[in-house]
Order: structure tokens, then sequence, then C-alpha cells
């Protein structure tokens, strides 16, 4: 499945009071794919601190939108889903993140231009702010320490409609080229390494009195979890054929 | 199901730069209901910038652990991931977030401790370090902004867990109980088998000529993926000794 157009969603700040905070926000929607801000009344922008923190998103700072109010704000979009740390008196449908997401989305594709909308730091949204979005997302913090900062929200936002995108766009079979070597080893090739092994172990005289039955079995366990490569295989004979070397020096010399 | 203990996840910051993001991360765990902070060789700290950023999550910072290289950092660890923005050289698996935090928590109900690592702000983890994780944990963010801010980074990661778990808790009581030998061995226990490893390949004269580095890096990558029990390492490091005291007759006798 394609992607949708990613200019369909907007992130809309409202009533920021940390210049910083804005330029993080860029930044952490730009990592993921996003470009639309924008800005209702911001305590103040342009702010040489917002561009220090959006770290090179200058694109999404210099085209952010500013609005006077969240109504202006929303000009253009048919769904708005409206953050918050808290449940709040405003009935309106409380999602998590990922279910904000898949809304979102479903939203876009049926051809629609979507908000997320983010309050002050400090007070969060109206609730007049909140009756203007469709539904309320929480990020699910603990009780006793809930408030994210305000670009962590957006980035935990960002991230799952991104998530939620790039699992649809591998929905449609998908195919892979892949390295011989670095396939596990088959049985065989597997079974020729143990025998290689065993000997060895014959040669440098670890048994001394103990099985190698259950040696053999503990190493086979072992070896067999990491489902070796056929080239992790070669380096592991080399070893066994430098310890083989050895002992047959030390034997030839006993 | 119950929550697992949330102490058995350990988030570790490596060289971080900046102290306001040593606050923010914190800030960020705490927010996701987790509490253990490890600092590998921080730029400074403590710091006031770090704690004005983690806005109240002093317990966090208070409770940080200092460590001097990511060996000692991941002491009593048993399962490691590590997060990088683009793909590597090393070759471990790269997990995405989601799927990162599934592996985190069925490793931390069987009863392992589990790190969870980030890198420096601008150079990220390096290889050496990438290596002593289990997995490399991918943010998919687009190619050309692909650098989350480091708290964003932990924010997401933390937010992940804690989704998971959450889901989790619907799901039916499942009680198991673990045999401590068979639990995988611990970073360090696995350490001191490499160093054990690279000993004796030297001994075997093994390399001829070949990188060290690049063979070590292959075999860690091989044993990694087999997560040995603690058991196990005791026969490898039985079957090393012996191949050394095979290499050393030999010697002894040119």
């Amino acid at each position: 499945m394609a992607l949708p157009p990613l200019d369909a969603f907007r992130f809309v700040l409202v009533r920021t009071s940390h210049s910083g905070n804005i330029g993080s926000a860029a930044r952490a929607i730009r990592t993921m794919g996003f470009e639309r801000l924008t800005l209702v009344a911001p305590h103040r922008f342009p702010d040489p601190e917002a561009t220090a923190l959006a770290a090179g998103a200058d694109d999404v700072l210099g085209n952010a939108v500013i609005a006077d109010d969240l109504v202006a704000g929303l000009a253009g979009t048919t769904f708005a889903l409206g953050l918050s740390a808290r449940r709040r008196g405003v009935n309106i449908p409380e999602l998590d993140p990922r279910e904000g997401a898949a809304q979102a989305i479903a939203a876009v594709r049926r051809g629609e231009q979507v908000a997320l909308v983010f309050g002050n730091e400090r007070t969060g949204l109206e609730n007049d702010e909140l009756s203007r979005c469709h539904a309320m997302v929480r990020i699910p913090s603990v009780d006793d320490f809930s408030s994210l900062n305000l670009s962590q929200a957006v980035q935990v936002v960002a991230y799952e409609i991104r998530m939620a995108l790039l699992g649809d766009e591998a929905k449609p079979v998908e195919t892979e080229a892949v390295d011989p070597d670095e396939v596990p080893a088959d049985a065989e090739q597997v079974e020729r390494f143990f025998t290689h092994l065993g000997e060895t172990l014959d040669d440098i005289e670890f048994h001394k009195g103990r099985s190698p039955v259950t040696i053999m079995l503990k190493l086979r366990k072992l070896f067999l979890r990491a489902r070796p490569e056929l080239r992790e295989l070669r380096i592991l004979h080399g070893i066994l054929a430098d310890a083989q070397r050895m002992a047959e020096i030390a034997k030839k010399r006993d």
C-alpha cells in the first residue's frame, strides 16, 4: 500500500511557553517524515532557542503557520486529535497513541486533513480547545508522574503514526535477496562441525573420565541455539584444527 | 498477567555530552514507570542542567549509577539492546522499538536483567559497544533526517515497553519456575569467556596474520546469539583451558 500524503498530517502546538520546545517538536516530527507545524499563539516565535533545538529541521520551522487561536489553527482540517495527560471532564472518546494513529491514518486515507493538537506545557489544552477535537489521546504515563515534556509527547505521536504507516506499507508481499553465506548452515554442515568438535575434545584430552556423550549433547544444544552460518562454521573449524595441531605437537614431543 | 519487576529494566546512557539530555531522559523513563538509570562516563554529572530538565524525576537522577565503561555499566544484565540511528557494520539482529520491547519483556519474564543502551548524542554507540549488545534497535526515522534527540529516543523505547506491559496485563496469568543455572550468563561472565577465548586463539596461533579484531567480532556475534548459560560457559572455559595446556606443552618442547 502506498504512503498517504504526509502533508495531510498537521502538528498543532497551542500557546507554547518555551521556544525550545517548538524547536524540539520540529525536529521530532521531521525525524518521522512530517513537515507541517502550526503554532497557535506561541509565547515567542521565531526565537533562536527554537532554531537551536530544531537541530536542522529549519524547513519545518520556516514553514510553520502562526494562528491566533485554535479555531484558526484547525482551518482546513476535518479530524483533530487532542493530547491530554489527564482524564478530563470533556466527553469525547479517549484513545491511546496507537489507536489515535490508526484513526488519523484512516481519516487521511479517506482524503481528510488531520490535526494532532498539543496544549501548553503547564496547563495542557483548555476544555474548550479539547472540545474542538474529535478524540482525546492520552499517552499511558504512570499516575504519580504523568507529565511528558511537550516535545516528547509530539515525538511519541509522530512515531506511532510513522510505525502505522510503515506497517501499512509492508502489507503487500515483500521479497528480499538473501546472501547464501548469511543463512544458517544446513544440517550436514553442522554435523561435520560436531564431529570435528568431538575429535578435538578427544585430542586435547578434555573428557578426563567424564561422559563424552553428555558433554557433546550440551555443546550441541548451545551451538544449535546459535544457528551458525556457514562462514562462522569455517572459523570454528579453523580454531579446532589449530587446537588439534597443538595437541599433536605436544604428544609427539611427549 | 501481573507486571514484571520494573527495576529489571535499566536505561544506560553512554558518554552523554549534554547534561540536559540526562535530565530529560530521567523524566522520560520516570513517566513510563521506570527508575533505573546508568550513566557510562557522562561528560558532566551531577549538573544543575540535568536536575532542571528532570522536572521532578529527582529520584531517578539521585539513584543513577555511574560506570566507567559499558562493560561495567552492563554488570548484572543478561540481555542488552543497543540503540542506533544508522544501519551498521556490526552484524547483529536489527529490531524496531516494538520488537525490541517485546524481546526485553520476554527476557525479564524469564528472570533476566535487561539493559537499553543509548550512545553519545553525536557519535552514537561505538561498534565495540554495539557488539556487546544482543540486538540493535533502530527507531524508523526518515533517511534524510534520521537523528532523534537522545532523550526522545529514550522516550520512544520506554513508551514501547510500557505499552507492551500494559497490553500483557490483560493476558492470563502464567507462572514459570526458573532454575538460576538455566538463565543466560550475565554480561561480565560472558566478557570473561570472550577474554579467555581471545587468549586461547593467541596461544594456539590461530590468527596467522589475520585481524584478531574481526575474528573476535564474528565469534562474539555467534556466541551472543546463543546466549550461553553459566554452566555452558563452564564447559567452554574447560575446553579452552585444555587447548591452552596443549599449546603450552607444544611450545615448551619446541
